[in-house]
C-alpha cells in the first residue's frame, strides 16, 4: 500500500474526516483503538465477525450506550464502565459473558491521547472479565454536537442453565437479597462533579458480577430472578420487576446495607440511597427456602454486606418498607435518577 | 401499581429524567418505544434478553452507530438506516441477520412524536427484514450536548455456510463486481442539507441487501468476499480489502455503474463517485469463472446495474483504474468522506 501514516502526536484531537470511512479513519482504528482490544477476530478488518459458539442453552444478548460525566470518577471510568456494564447485564440473565461490541460517538477536538487511554482500560477490563472486543465502529459528530466520548457495547454470552431467570419467575414468599451496599457509584460521581473536599471518602463500586453470578447458579441454588441496581438504583429496580401478577414487596429498611459516610451525606443533600445508582451491587429473589445458603454463598464471595432486605408477598400489591419501630409506608418510584448521566 | 401515568401530548419533548433509570424512563420505554419493536423477549423489561438458536454454523456479530443528519432524507431516515445498516453488515458476513438492539441517545428537548415515528419506522424496517429487534436502551444528554438522536444497533445473525467469507479469502484473479450504482446517498443527503433545488431529483439508494446476499450464497456460487460501500465509498472499501498479501486490483472506469445525474452533480462539485457513500450496494469478490453466473443471478434478482468492474491480480499492489483510453493510473485513499455524518 503506498499511503503513508499522517504524524500523530500527543496533543492531536479527533477531527470529523476520523469519521469519514477513508484513510485517517482506518489510521484511528488501527493504530489507536484495535492494538489494545487485541484478538483474532478483529484481524478480518470488517464491519462485523464470526463467532464460533458451541451453544448449550440460549444466548443472552444485551446492550448499553454510556454517556457518565465526567469520564473520569473515582473508581474507574466510562471505558470500565462500559465493559462492566453491559457484562453485568448479560450476568443478569445468568449468562457467562463471552464476545462485546464496542462502538464509539466521538466529538470533533476530542483528545486521541485520552482516547487512547480509554481503550487501553477497556482492553485491560475485557481481559479481566474474561471476555472479547471483537467488533465496533467509530463516528465522529461536529464540536458542539456531541460530549467529548460516547461509548455503546453490545454483548453476547451463553445461558447457564436451561431455566430461566427473569422476573415472572418471581414468587410469593421469595427473599429479596442484595449482594452489597448502596449509593457509592452516585456520590463519588456527585462529588468529582462538585469538587466536593470529601470526593475522596467516595469511590464507585463499579466492578463485574458475573464471577458472583456464575458461582451461585453453578452452585445449585435456585435463583428465580437477578437484576443490578444501576440508574434509578433499588427503588425503580423493584417497581420495573413487578409484573402483571403485581405482587407485592415489602423491605425491612434496618437491613438494608448504606455505608455511614453515604448515609450522612444522603441526609445532608435529601437524597434517599434508594435511589441512587450503583455499579456493582445487584438484587437476588430466592426461595425463601434457599434465603440462608444464597447469603452464606455471597458472604463466601467477599459480598460481606450481603443481606436479605425483604421479601415478596401477595398480601398486597405494595411496595413498602417497614423502619425500625415496623411503620411500614409505601416506597416511591422516582421519576428519575437524582443525577442525570450518571452511567 | 399506583403510579399513574404522566400525561403526553403532541408537543411533549425528552426531558433529562426520561433518561434516569425511573418511572418516566419506564414510560418512555414502554409507551414510546416498545410498542413498535413488539415481540416476546422484550416482555421480560429487562437490560438483556435470552435468545434460541440453533446453530448449525457460526454466529456473526456487528454493531454500528447512526449519526447522519438530516435525520429524515429522501429514501428514508436515520431509522431504516439503523436497521438496515447493521441488517447489512451481517449480510456483508455472510449470515442470515436475525436479532437486533437498539440503543438511543437522546438530546434534552428533542421531539417526543418524532422519537415515536422514528421507532414505527424502525419497527416496520426490521418486520421487512425478517429482524426482531430484541433488546435496548435510552440515554438522555443535556440540551447542546448531542444533536437530537444517536442510535446504535449490534446485530446477530447465523452465518449460512462453514466458509468463511472475508478478506483473507480474495484470491489472485478474482473478479470485483459491484451490485449497483454508485452515489446517489452521499448527493441525496447533499441536497437535502443544501435545499438544492435538484433535491428531487436523488434518492438514497438505502435498502437491506441481506435478500440478495442469502439468494447468492444458497446458489451455490463461490464468493470470497463481500463488502458494502457505506462511509468511504468503493475507493476505501478496495483499501480496506488489501491485507498483508497487497494483491492489486484494477478497475476499469467505463464498467463501474453511475447514473447520469450522480455523474454530472460529481463533475460540478468536484466530486469523484468513487468515494461517495451508499447505503444500498457492495463489491463481491468471486473466482473468474464463476463470474458470468454471479452477475447473472445479480441481474434476475433487479440489481441491474451490477457490473463486473475489475479484477485482482498479482502484478503489482496497487489499487488503479483504466479509463477508456487504457490510460491506467493510481486511485487515491480518501482521507475521509466529502460529506460528514453521512450515516
Amino acid at each position: 500500500m503506498l499511503q503513508c501514516d499522517l504524524p500523530h502526536n500527543e496533543n492531536d484531537a479527533v477531527l470529523l474526516a476520523h469519521g469519514g470511512g477513508g484513510r485517517l479513519s482506518h489510521q484511528l482504528v488501527e493504530k489507536i483503538i484495535k492494538p489494545h482490544f487485541k484478538n483474532s477476530y478483529l484481524n478480518d478488518s470488517h464491519d462485523g465477525c464470526s463467532l464460533p459458539l458451541n451453544l448449550i442453552h440460549n444466548l443472552a444478548f444485551s446492550t448499553d450506550s454510556y454517556v457518565i460525566k465526567p469520564l473520569y470518577f473515582p473508581g474507574g471510568s466510562i471505558a470500565e464502565l462500559a465493559v462492566y456494564g453491559t457484562v453485568n447485564d448479560l450476568a443478569m440473565c445468568g449468562a457467562e459473558p463471552q464476545f462485546l461490541s464496542c462502538s464509539f460517538i466521538l466529538e470533533e477536538g476530542f483528545s486521541l491521547k485520552t482516547l487512547e487511554d480509554l481503550c487501553q482500560r477497556m482492553g485491560r477490563a475485557a481481559q479481566e472479565c474474561g471476555v472479547q472486543i471483537v467488533t465496533g465502529d467509530t463516528k465522529v459528530v461536529e464540536k458542539g454536537q456531541g460530549d467529548e466520548i460516547f461509548i455503546n457495547t453490545a454483548g453476547i454470552g451463553q445461558l447457564l442453565s436451561r431455566r430461566k431467570i427473569c422476573r415472572s419467575q418471581i414468587q410469593n414468599g421469595d427473599a429479596i437479597i442484595l449482594s452489597g451496599d448502596l449509593g457509592r457509584h452516585s456520590l463519588a460521581i456527585m462529588a468529582q462533579r462538585q469538587g466536593l473536599e470529601l470526593q475522596s471518602k467516595f469511590t464507585s463500586d463499579l466492578a463485574p458480577l458475573h464471577r458472583t453470578t456464575n458461582s451461585l447458579l453453578k452452585s445449585g441454588l435456585n435463583i428465580n430472578c437477578l437484576r443490578d441496581l444501576t440508574r434509578g438504583g433499588l427503588a425503580s429496580a423493584l417497581f420495573e420487576l413487578q409484573d402483571e401478577r403485581c405482587l407485592g414487596m415489602t423491605l425491612e429498611k434496618n437491613k438494608i446495607p448504606v455505608h455511614e459516610e453515604v448515609q450522612s451525606l444522603c441526609e445532608i443533600m435529601g437524597y434517599d440511597p434508594m435511589n441512587l445508582s450503583n455499579e456493582g451491587c445487584f438484587l437476588m429473589f430466592v426461595p425463601s427456602s434457599d434465603q440462608e445458603e444464597t447469603l452464606a454463598h455471597l458472604h463466601h464471595l467477599n459480598h460481606r454486606d450481603a443481606a436479605i432486605i425483604g421479601h415478596v408477598h401477595c398480601r398486597n400489591s405494595y411496595i413498602s418498607i417497614k423502619n425500625e419501630l415496623d411503620v411500614e409506608t409505601l416506597v416511591d418510584w422516582p421519576l428519575g435518577d437524582p443525577m442525570p448521566r450518571i452511567c
